[in-house]
Order: structure tokens, then C-alpha cells, then sequence
């Protein structure tokens, strides 16, 4: 397989992986009864949530752009910078505050499923953008003259 | 002021900034009397802080580790892959679970105000790192043949 065409499968399994994320986090809503007191748990409640999707979001737009872009030899320059930029986006958006949750994960077990699933997509997403990542600069190493 | 003395200068920065971020994280600690309970809060209660630390710790070292080994020009492909492994770490620590703080900042003002020094440390440092990226790529494609 040619380094362009790993670049491809990477970049298609990014947009799947973050819209698998943003499927899963968006669908998740459970309503739970503590005390007579029914509450809603939701996603869109916590910001750390909403900041997720949304740079998911982003992240899976830019990752289909970047398969037309990728294989228009002018624009790799601009693909790699941004490349960069993405990838630190989707680990900024992988964060640990499910820790925050996990007190009501006892009431609302289906939605805490749900986030742990949509966080894992989320973290596979930055996982592949690290290998892309890496996979690029050892071509551009191999280039140097 | 050539490229390798930017380089240079925003490492030093970075070992700067996530210093910064540690001290001030670290040294985050307030006791408050609620209805006569008193309850101490403390960065080391989270694990998402604790993250945080251990994060910005390998990010400082490492920085501080580079700049001994970029004026080895042997070693500059091992640093530029180090730096997109760092810079992600960097950005996966910086997170909103400040947010989750915010119920009992009222109770703890100064603990909180220490937090968001220490989240803003450590936001510089992982914005250093970016610009740290985006130049070492910006020289390295003005390498290619």
C-alpha cells in the first residue's frame, strides 16, 4: 500500500470514528427517578459535552475535506499544518470529566454507557490523527534531502 | 534571529510555562466551613488535576530534555516526532473540567482562582508547542526539494 493510500484509510476512519462519536454522544439521554424527583440526564448539560461534539464536529468536516484535499499535490503543505491543528483539538476534546459523572452513573447507567462509547470514538479519532501525523513526517523525513 | 534560536527560545518557554502550571496547581489547597462542616479541597481530590500534573511534568521534562537535544542536529527527526507526541499530551490535560469546580467555587474562591491560573499555564504551554509544530514544519518544507 502507498503512503498516499494509508493517508486515505486514515483519514476515512477519522470521519468515521468522529461521526460514530458524535452519533453516539448526541443520542445519549436518560431520565432517572431519585426520590420521587425525576431528573434528565443529557449531554448538552455539561459544557465539556457540548465542546466535544462540536470539536468532533469540526474535526470529521475538516477530515472530509482533507480526502479531496490530500490528493491535490499543491495543497499537502497547507493539509500537514492543519493536520496539526486537528489533532490537538481532538485531544483537547478527550477528557477525563466522565470522572465528573460518575456519582449519578448509579441512576443513569444507559447514558454513562453512551458517553464512555462516545469518548472512546472521540479517543480513537486523536489516535488516528497521531499516527497521520507521524506517518507524515517520516515521508517528508524520507524527502529531505 | 535564526530558526534554531526560536526553537529554542519557545522550549524555554514551554519549560517555563509548565513549571508554572505545576507550582500553581500544586500548591492549590483551601479549607471552608459549610454549615459548620468544614471540608478541604484539594487539586490531588481529582483525578483529572492529578492528569494534569503528571502531564505538564512529562511536558516540562521533555521540553527541558530538547533543548539540550536540538542543538544535536542527529537527533532533530526524534525531537519533531517527540514534539507532536507532546503537544497532544498538552492539549488532552488543558481541560474544562474546571467547570465541574464551579458549584463550590463560591465556598473556595482562592482554590479556584489557583485552578484557573494553573489551566491557563498550562493552555500556554500546549499553544507554545503548536507554534512550535507549525514553525518546524514551515522549515522543514522549505527543505524539500
Amino acid at each position: 500500500m502507498t503512503k498516499a493510500k494509508i493517508s486515505l484509510v486514515l483519514r476515512l476512519l477519522a470521519v468515521g470514528s468522529t461521526a460514530a462519536a458524535i452519533a453516539v454522544m448526541v443520542t445519549s439521554h436518560e431520565t432517572a427517578k431519585v426520590l420521587n424527583l425525576s431528573f434528565d440526564a443529557k449531554y448538552s448539560y455539561t459544557s465539556a459535552f457540548v465542546y466535544f461534539v462540536i470539536a468532533e464536529a469540526i474535526a470529521g468536516g475538516y477530515s472530509l475535506v482533507s480526502l479531496l484535499l490530500s490528493c491535490k499535490p499543491v495543497f499537502w503543505r497547507l493539509v500537514m499544518m492543519m493536520d496539526v491543528v486537528i489533532a490537538m483539538l481532538l485531544s483537547s476534546s478527550i477528557q477525563l470529566h466522565h470522572a465528573g459523572w460518575l456519582p449519578i452513573c448509579g441512576q443513569v447507567p444507559k447514558f454513562c454507557d453512551q458517553l464512555t462509547g462516545a469518548l472512546i470514538a472521540g479517543f480513537v479519532a486523536a489516535a488516528i490523527y497521531l499516527v497521520l501525523l507521524l506517518c507524515s513526517l517520516r515521508s517528508l523525513f524520507a524527502l529531505k534531502p
